[in-house]
């Protein structure tokens, strides 16, 4: 490719990605961008100013001959946990913040935009920029699956039946499961190749795992209910000690957004409005406590992330994220980038657990099958199920 | 006055009510309308319908024939303290709700307006219709001021110097005090005579009080600056214990909103935005903890409400609530309404504080002489002075 | 009396005095007296030691010739709410001290009690150590009330049922009330005459009162079993706003103490351990919210603390404190005492609701119809009751 | 070895461990055994009878014909962590319980040891009591660290210099150190062999490593003093973001129980009272994120667990118990007991740090080189430090 397609190309994919995060919001009140019902989640707003402000910082900052920032005290306000670059907003006060407005912060992707394009166009070939590009860009798109993970939680509070996306979230899945055997021995784990890939993939290395077996398919709402009318959220002897205590804390007793109608039957609030619970489309919204539980349940237990790379091409996946029964921890010879853009990864890796796959809100093509999510074990507003191994 | 001119005078004063609640949200943006930062404050959005809601409520569904309730779930989320109609929102989640948007609130209140004048048309002679319009009125006025405290509250948190109105509440008001002396003496307290008050001023009644002094005027900001700098912050002998204990874990330096700018000069946030303390200007949005613990450290006192009240012709006041030494209690033979309006004052009756005058926030003619505001001894979002007593 | 005769007279009574706090605590074990499971409670070795203290800190330093303290440490660990005095023991950690022992404590008091006698052999006729012994024996009273209402908190928690002392707290009384009718006009209130009084009981002043009735009896527990089963418990609109949600937070549904047993009859913890709810005695161990719900239940009222000064020698008192309807607020001229001394009562004058009376485990002689105690409107450890007024 | 010596043998270790417990305590006051300042921390009394529980609970109820119960209420109280068996004792409330006594509770242990005897006696060759009698005495030694480390934190808060035993815990060790350079391959992981493991340890495997090298020693005071004075607990860059705002609310700055003197000198509490920081004993009492960020600033990273155990015959160890860089999850094949003795380790899999080795409080011959410890991130109670791996 001559330089000019490779520079439209880039200019193409960076407009692309961009337009998808407004489309999202497209559907939204403008009162609905300001929400921040729990300190986990962000207002729209945020996560539009925050992917501009990473271009921004990252990027034009220290490549763009002459850039003039678009606002002083915005760096302030929508840097995230980066806590290397200045004193930050606190967390749980982003929802405090009416100003600026989506219309102003519009203005700020706007004017990114437009600087991003001439950045590209004059330095689009340059492998530092081109570098910076594509991790904005990814993420970017993870931005796009919590804009709706984070939208579906602040509106499912509201006793309006608030209808924003049908992103078939609630669609069956084929559901006949059979056993993957696997056999002893030392297989290769982490990414490799070309293309991008976070720095927590990075590390290719050998892990030997012992035989065992893994589902080829995700556990259904009607295997959850089964769980449900078995008594699984009363018997302490199948939770941990921790999720034992949380849930009763919490008085969970299914997964997050269900509830019973007048009818007694189960309801559950998605992005397209209430429903009735899909009985046969995999379970979702479930925590990495809930995940074990039912595994110890049914008698199996969740696999590692290990195998479950190892078997990945066995199966089909991309429907759910899934818990695995791996702590986020880093590969052999991992090593942090230096400086702020450094903390991307290493810096979560403490009390969080693997989710390996990609969900219905991943947008097409951001996962592969070495990708390496991870939330903390009572995270439940994520699409969340699980697959079982043995 | 002829049925017809009283009718058409309490519809022009209905809608001119009504309409300086909207006129005061005027200058908002929509994100504006949704903010909750702290669990007193409600946002914009809820104080507009829940003033329409308690017409509604209380009035419309009793009085209006075949009145058709404009949602029915309006009911539920506008309710405030009524705790005896229905399940009642939490308090703390107001902010949590982006829907109705801001336009669905106006289309509430116009339906809600359209049918108060069908029904003072109708029964705008009837007494129990009118007594109820005047509470409804009295309690949108109410609700007018907590708009511009709560904004402004709300507003302050914002790095952004955002600019609402210009109230005058930073303008200086005439300095000069000197003391009235009161005589020892039988002194009657409490409202009388025609006109609206609420049931917490009624019971008028005989005290007796000793001989007292009390002042012409208020205390200034370069007052409470000398207070500040002969650091009485960080003397306990002057403070209550439970102040002390709010101070320490609250880190309070200072009256609210003020904070030192880089040159090292006093700054507060006004709903002008952003501007130097003005000295001559009356102290406002101290708590009654630093109240009491400013008059200590002057070797004088707050004032009782009947104290301030007996005296209350001999000085000007309006300009600043003005904390006394009073605590929020019945007056004898005290009754609550019988059913849900009942729960208007009495349940507020314990571990709150009187303040008595106005502030620049209150609506003209909605104060009066023996009018009963109250207060937490901590709560310093108000335009909240003191006034001495010796 | 000459002088000699008034010294031993002295003496006997501060032996008399001192030896009660021990042997109040003498049924206790040495681990009972480590135990704080409430911020408001302190536990028995340290009110052992606290009482002690007063009497080195505020008589013996200044007065006695030469006096060495006992231990440079115990006057940061036995100070209490004087934080004028030094750096404080944080209130809540009182309990995490299991040093000095019961008998470092015990010989503690033995040093201070030999050095009080040699200072009062020799200055017991001078009016400050006389005005000051004075105090030091009546705050040891307070705390020996304390000591009971403490180890009945404590010790209620544990499942064993443990008996320290029979001081007939749940003895009947006699029930039969009739209502005391009081004429309107002026009465004269507050602390006047000889003998020992607390500061806030000064300024003798009058005081203006609407006739009003109030009943010569306490509400007692078969009384207070009618509004349980009148649903008392469970009706918003008997409750002061704070009270309900007091109630709901804390799950309150009866006195402090009750519980059901497994027969289904009310049984509640006394210092004589477990017994089954005495009908006929009068209630105790509820809080102010209780109180006043339970009066607007009955259709009645709490006094206020003038009333009930006023009306005093009409009925019998002093098996229960009683809650008032009165804050508690100054007297007209009250003046705090120099220093920290006068921090004895000022500071508490916020968000504290007075009782009146005496209870049964009130030492003798400790109490008269001035005496205003003083507790927030939540706490329930206390003997506390209620008498009506209409 | 005939039956008669193996029982005599049996009932020796029996005795030995069971008084080494009693010892511990030995030099402890009544008032003592109650203290439990933190939730983590539980009281002296506690262990004593919560170990005995075990044996009651477990074996004699089971095993030893027409046991009788030492006390109904006792299977109560001293129940842990077993939510399976019965209803609980909140754990932050054992040190409200001041019964049974300290005197009690060694009737307890006597009775239990007797009936011990009794069962030893005639089924001490059964190989299910065999096997229980040995978790027992090996839960009996993992209570006899943890009186260590909770009587030290407990007694640490006292401002009396309080001096309970010297088990050598400021002692240096050697301080040179060199490094263990291990090659890539497949290690044997997990306990083999005869003797006693815990479950955890079970299903030995293979693990692949890639080549590392690891320290022959631990990071020393004077090590951890230049990370200090390098600030290194001020650079966010070091620290997880977990570990950053746990040390921000916790004003975390030295290692636990360190504090300056008068002169400025680092001093630590120890339980042979408080001492000058021994600058060539190695550091103890740090969090695994105060171990991961030292790590971090040194330029060099934790050892995994099936590094450290790969490598842990080439170095010496035992002096403190060394935080690695693994999570607490099962090993493959992990399978919990039936029953509540499958409670054990199983349900505490989520959210801790593995440690391994041992420390100066662990009982002689309890840990061996396959042992897994854990704790979680924020834990530094026990006496933890750490070795360097790259």
């Amino acid at each position: 490719m001559d330089r000019t397609s490779y520079i439209e190309m880039q200019i193409a994919i960076f407009n692309a990605v961009r337009k998808k995060s407004v489309e999202i919001c497209a559907p939204l009140e403008p009162e609905d961008y300001v929400l921040q019902p729990m300190v986990d989640v962000s207002p729209p707003k945020w996560h539009l100013a925050h992917s501009t402000w990473f271009f921004e910082n990252f990027i034009l900052k220290n490549h763009l001959n002459n850039y003039k920032e678009f606002h002083p005290v915005y760096g302030f306000l929508f840097n995230s946990y980066y806590e290397s670059i200045g004193k930050r907003t606190f967390r749980q006060e982003r929802g405090h913040l009416s100003r600026p407005t989506v219309n102003e912060v519009l203005a700020y992707r706007n004017y990114v935009d437009e600087n991003m394009r001439q950045l590209i166009s004059e330095k689009g070939d340059n492998p530092e920029v081109i570098s910076l590009l594509e991790l904005g860009l990814q993420h970017e798109q993870q931005h796009q699956e919590l804009l709706y993970t984070d939208i579906k939680f602040s509106l499912s509070l509201n006793p309006l039946d608030i209808k924003i996306a049908d992103i078939s979230e609630y669609v069956s899945s084929d559901n006949s499961k059979s056993w993957i055997e696997m056999p002893e021995g030392i297989y290769d784990i982490g990414f490799e190749g070309k293309g991008f890939c976070f720095d927590n993939e990075l590390g290719r290395h050998s892990v030997f795992l012992n035989s065992y077996k893994i589902s080829t398919g995700l556990i259904t709402n009607n295997e959850w209910l089964q769980f449900i009318n078995s008594r699984g959220y009363s018997n302490s002897l199948l939770w941990h000690s921790e999720g034992w205590s949380w849930l009763n804390e919490n008085h969970i007793e299914s997964p997050m957004f269900w509830e019973k109608n007048s009818a007694g039957n189960w309801v559950y609030y998605t992005l397209d409005g209430r429903k009735e619970v899909n009985l046969s489309a995999p379970v979702s919204h479930i925590s990495y406590f809930e995940a074990a539980a039912f595994a110890e349940w049914a008698g199996k237990r969740l696999p590692t992330e290990a195998e479950w790379e190892s078997a990945s091409e066995k199966f089909n996946w991309g429907q759910r994220w899934e818990w695995t029964n791996s702590a986020y921890l880093p590969y052999p010879g991992y090593k942090k980038a230096e400086g702020a853009i450094g903390e991307y990864n290493g810096k979560f890796m403490i009390n969080q657990m693997v989710l390996r796959g990609a969900s219905v809100a991943t947008p097409e093509n951001h996962s592969r099958k070495t990708y390496r999510n991870f939330f903390s074990a009572s995270a439940r507003w994520q699409f969340s199920g699980l697959r079982l191994a043995g």
